[in-house]
């Protein structure tokens, strides 16, 4: 097999999709595409169904190469890998790839945003948590679930602002805009009904409040203040830890990452950096250093 | 039936256990039990089973008596009991008893903490509530669990405590008296050691942790008084509400009362009255008025 037979796939899967690129030996885009969640420690088969269903979509798009799975390097990172036994069931799989290596989404995240130099990373999306490598030696910190963690997340800022709405529907603070914004946005009147809304409520659940939340504080409504600054200094917190670490860069992503930065302290936001490469791309950079090691 | 050949049980089911008494006509207590959960929202058929249990410990004790249920008088305050089709569901069930009266756990220790007259209570034990009782109605506020609620509760320190401890283990924040402590009482060494008992915890998990917390904050620990104060500030908005309501008298009851009170605000500290009778007291007393009625 030749360089130029052989291709690369990268897998970035989180809880609630799966992306997926494919590259040429020459590191040519040729196809994207996302498929269905992949938290591995959540739900196992269901992963493997996401990251397949995502490669044939990126091969049915590039047909025209006739490319076969036993062409292609794949850089894997996927939530809930940090878990060792989750690792080794993924391990023990077989896999129809030339070569395959697997890691956390934190990981790629992280080699993408430094394009594989050392750095740290912060995703504060539906969860929070942070990564940083140093001589190629990832340390992974944060996270844990909005019951006990992922402070300053879209699900945790969302869980807060329930909390804040059931106080204003008991009477015990007086209502205001945050509270009567979330009541209309989740369609519910009594605390009854939001309390009934929120038993066995998913992460996502909470997160879809996360844009209410941090969009009143952007437009200076207090409760809304108080929720996103207590967040905003944890991952204030968060990010000094991680530049200890690893003090060359950190870049913060995710999908509450652009709302979160100007709450973050300044010394903070004097820090970051701009994300080089996307986590897809930073675990094709992952499959082709698993390939000359 | 003459009104010596009446009885009366009264019955407060919570949701780790379930406390029952027995009384003559008179008032004269004839004896106590103890069984287990009596959750109707959580376990309907585990609830009955608890108080048929109880009352069985009661009459069995006083088998010299040979009391019938169809001598007794049974009022009953179940956790649960406040979502309306929960109370639907017990009073469609058939029941032994010459009378039965059906209200929430809530209900029955405020009627017990004043003697029957109007008066608030607030409930401090795994999880935090609080009710008021003016003209005869009931008005209950909080609880709603400690994902979202029960701020200031057992469970809600021990949540709390948990969450402080990741931070530590994690490096975001320096490990402490309270983080070693949390971390010696549940045996465990490592981050994911500490999430993965967290993991669909029930409350009572959590709040095994309250007295660790309470005890550090009593000992000017200040990580566990910056949680303990949170918790108590809420408690103290919760009290002004409730005292809003029923302007007359205000006890607080349950596990953790004792070590809480001492942190709530002094103005509120002020206004505390002892409960005079227990919730089960209370249980039979709305039996009685049901009877009258």
């Amino acid at each position: 097999m030749t360089a130029q037979q052989q291709f690369f796939i990268g897998i970035d899967g989180g809880g609630t999709k799966c992306k997926a690129r494919l590259e040429d030996a020459n590191g040519k885009v040729l196809a994207e595409a996302i498929s269905g969640p992949a938290n591995a420690a959540r739900d196992l088969e269901g992963t493997l169904h996401s990251i397949y269903s995502a490669c044939d979509a990126l091969l049915s798009q590039r047909s025209d190469l006739t490319i076969s799975y036993a062409q292609i390097h794949a850089g894997i990172g996927l939530a809930g890998v940090n878990i060792p036994h989750v690792k080794a069931q993924l391990l023990a799989r077989k896999h129809p790839f030339a070569s395959q290596v697997i890691s956390t989404d934190l990981h790629i995240a992280c080699l993408g945003a430094h394009n594989g130099a050392d750095g740290a990373i912060i995703i504060t999306g539906t969860g929070s948590s942070g990564a940083s490598i140093v001589n190629d030696k990832c340390i992974e910190i944060g996270g844990h679930g909005f019951v006990v963690g992922d402070k300053g997340s879209g699900a945790w800022l969302g869980k807060m602002a329930v909390s804040h709405s059931l106080e204003a529907l008991d009477g015990i603070i007086a209502p205001c805009v945050l509270s009567q914004t979330v009541l209309d946005t989740l369609e519910c009147k009594t605390a009854y009904e939001l309390v009934t809304m929120t038993l066995n409520a998913k992460p996502a659940f909470f997160a879809q409040l996360a844009p209410v939340v941090l969009n009143l504080a952007t437009d200076k409504q207090p409760a809304a203040i108080a929720i996103v600054s207590e967040g905003a200094t944890y991952i204030s917190q968060l990010a000094r830890c991680l530049m200890q670490q690893a003090s060359s860069r950190l870049s913060i992503i995710g999908g509450i990452s652009g709302l979160l930065i100007p709450w973050l302290d300044s010394d903070v936001q004097a820090t970051l950096s701009e994300a080089k490469l996307s986590p897809e791309a930073g675990a094709i950079l992952l499959a082709k250093t698993n390939l000359t090691q």
